[in-house]
């Protein structure tokens, strides 16, 4: 087996090293090129200074297969980049121009034959970047094909389950099948199981990646969000618009955010309504129809009180499906009974309700998105036809 | 002026170099070394290896007065900072260890005498290195003194005018001022403005950046945000505050984005109720009491719609102030009268109402983000007495 062809990025720009932007580029970058079947040796921010950035390219093409950079292009005096690469590359002309469909600069591409470091220049504003990449893929796949092999991965978005859990039940189902590698990769959504196999022709690869999944999918099922993005929003939303029905939302610790998640792709009135924010009292009682002794008997932090919720803004709104979420995401309001972190939450279908308390960890921000996240899954899995 | 001391930040983890976390300590710790005084003049990002790691952090310590890891630290197999950092001191034991309050792994801090660069390991949670760090300013101005000089800094958050229209105005009356520099620090919400004053005795400083900020105040008060932080959020939530106003939100194109964004600093329920997200028309009509007329002469995108669901969702829900907003976010959905991208939002206060339709520039994402805080800005300047 070959081992993968290294790689690094560097991203370029003042505003960086100011800590006025987060690079987003970088970590985008390093997810294609992995998929690619390169890894990634080390990522390298840098201002806009002509002689550091051919210094940074020079360095980089001498311990690995392809350079990427980003940023430092374009028609103002801080845009140093193209000449830089130019330098390092001893006055070569680009062997390949990529048209901007969303700006003016181009892609640039450099693969001195017989020479070790190919180069990717690439604009720097996130949405030119990623428009542009993969339309240069190819001349990458062509100029590294040597050192490449041939890769061949599938991604398995899982949620509602921590990696600590997650991999010790799939890893051993995995090593039991010569040539499947699984990587465990975890965010604050949920945790992606990418699997690879490299050097195999096309149909006995994609054969391993087919009994691979099977033989996790057992273990899998309950947690697997089906879309191909790997989004719960996409599962969500397709998945009620396959059974003809809408959705509404209570939200009281989250504020909007479900509906904000909800309404981030497009399409997203296929299925989705709108909402109430519920955020006092007050709102929860006089327009979802909340009863007030319900809230006193079982505070508004409650599973009752989340039913009632996501069966008000249904018959507020009109619609088929609702959520309903009602927390302590802190720092402050926590008590012995109900730590700061506690959310209850309750999604209902034209087939019933289901409720759910969880503690959730981390800041006001985590728990908030995790909660957020955890209530989508619950209607998910019941418009799915599940519990 | 003495230029400042150089620093190297490097962000240690496999995760980053899979692109499966986008590296935020970066950016963090880059915002704060320069409001320290020091210059960064490089941030590297490379995997848990720790030949690596030495190699790294041996090179950035050549190279710059400081260096700063974060990651790589704690009890699993994968943490091998700690022990690449000892090897390229020499085996030094730390200078000072700083508990950690949010975790387990302390922060280290190494300054050996007389030699050129300190180091500085930190953990890779973003919430526990962003706690240990300013327990370690002192030392680090300490053991930096001679490099760093004195800096004095002032920010000045702006929002509502891209830096290329402020920066012209601005700069020109800075340049009157010796001693006083300025740097313009954009992002999605608006524009800072980060006055600089080295070398001078605290009072003199002061007195300098007193100057400069009367200089630049007329030039800057209409696009000013007040709150200590700089976020509109803020200042909107302890303007609303200090009249004893409420506010509630009625939003289409936003989805809940401003609800959310009201909320995610703790103590919003001082001012914010809750709200209404209209993403259908039935929803407008309904609860928020928008005549179908006024939707079928004018459209749902239109000033008098805006203007409607403002003042709807403050007689639905009770509350002083309202925020209207409905728009077309695109990718879909623009027509030659209104392209994707126009947003019409009002805000409505016991008052009376202010409305406004404009034109946001980007993806789906970007026009919501910026409509969104254009709209909390429309509502700021009403409640603090402007128009």
């Amino acid at each position: 087996m070959n081992t993968p062809a290294r790689s690094i990025i560097v991203t370029i720009g003042d505003e960086l090293l100011l800590g006025r932007t987060v690079d987003s580029n970088a970590a985008w970058l390093a997810d294609r090129l992995t998929v690619l079947g390169l890894s990634v040796a080390r990522i390298e921010t840098i201002g806009d200074d002509t002689e550091r950035i051919r210094d940074a390219v020079s360095r980089a093409r001498s311990d690995s297969a392809l350079v990427v950079t980003t940023g430092g292009l374009g028609p103002t005096d801080d845009d140093r980049t193209l000449d830089a690469v130019t330098a390092a590359l001893d006055g070569r002309t680009p062997d390949l121009e990529v048209d901007n469909p969303r700006g003016v600069e181009a892609a640039r591409w450099f693969a001195p034959e017989g020479e070790y470091g190919a180069v990717l220049v690439l604009p720097g504003p996130p949405r030119e970047m990623t428009a542009l990449f993969p339309k240069t893929e190819t001349a990458i796949r062509r100029a590294l094909e040597d050192r490449l092999g041939s890769v061949h991965t599938r991604t398995i978005a899982t949620t509602g389950i921590p990696e600590s859990r997650l991999a010790p039940r799939v890893q051993p189902l995995i090593d039991d099948l010569d040539g499947v590698a699984v990587a465990f990769l975890p965010d604050l959504q949920g945790v992606d199981l990418r699997l690879t196999v490299r050097d195999r022709p096309d149909g006995e690869a994609q054969t391993l990646l087919d009994s691979a999944e099977q033989s996790i999918s057992e273990v899998v099922r309950p947690y697997r969000v089906s879309a191909p993005s790997g989004d719960v929003v996409e599962a969500l939303t397709e998945a009620l618009v396959d059974r003809g029905w809408t959705v509404a939302v209570a939200e009281s610790c989250t504020g909007g955010g479900i509906g904000e998640r909800l309404t981030r792709r497009p399409g997203a009135s296929r299925a989705f309504l709108g909402g109430i924010i519920a955020y006092s009292n007050a709102i929860k009682r006089d327009l979802l129809g909340v009863p007030e002794d319900l809230i006193t008997e079982h505070g508004a932090v409650s599973e009752p009180v989340a039913k009632a919720m996501a069966e008000g803004v249904c018959a507020a709104v009109g619609a088929d499906c609702g959520i309903g979420i009602s927390g302590i995401a802190g720092p402050d309001g926590g008590s012995p009974g109900k730590p700061v972190g506690t959310v209850c939450f309750s999604a209902t279908t034209p087939d019933g309700a289901s409720v759910a308390t969880q503690g959730f960890r981390g800041d006001r921000d985590a728990v908030r998105r995790r909660s957020a996240q955890a209530a989508m899954v619950q209607l998910l899995r019941r418009v799915e036809g599940g519990s």
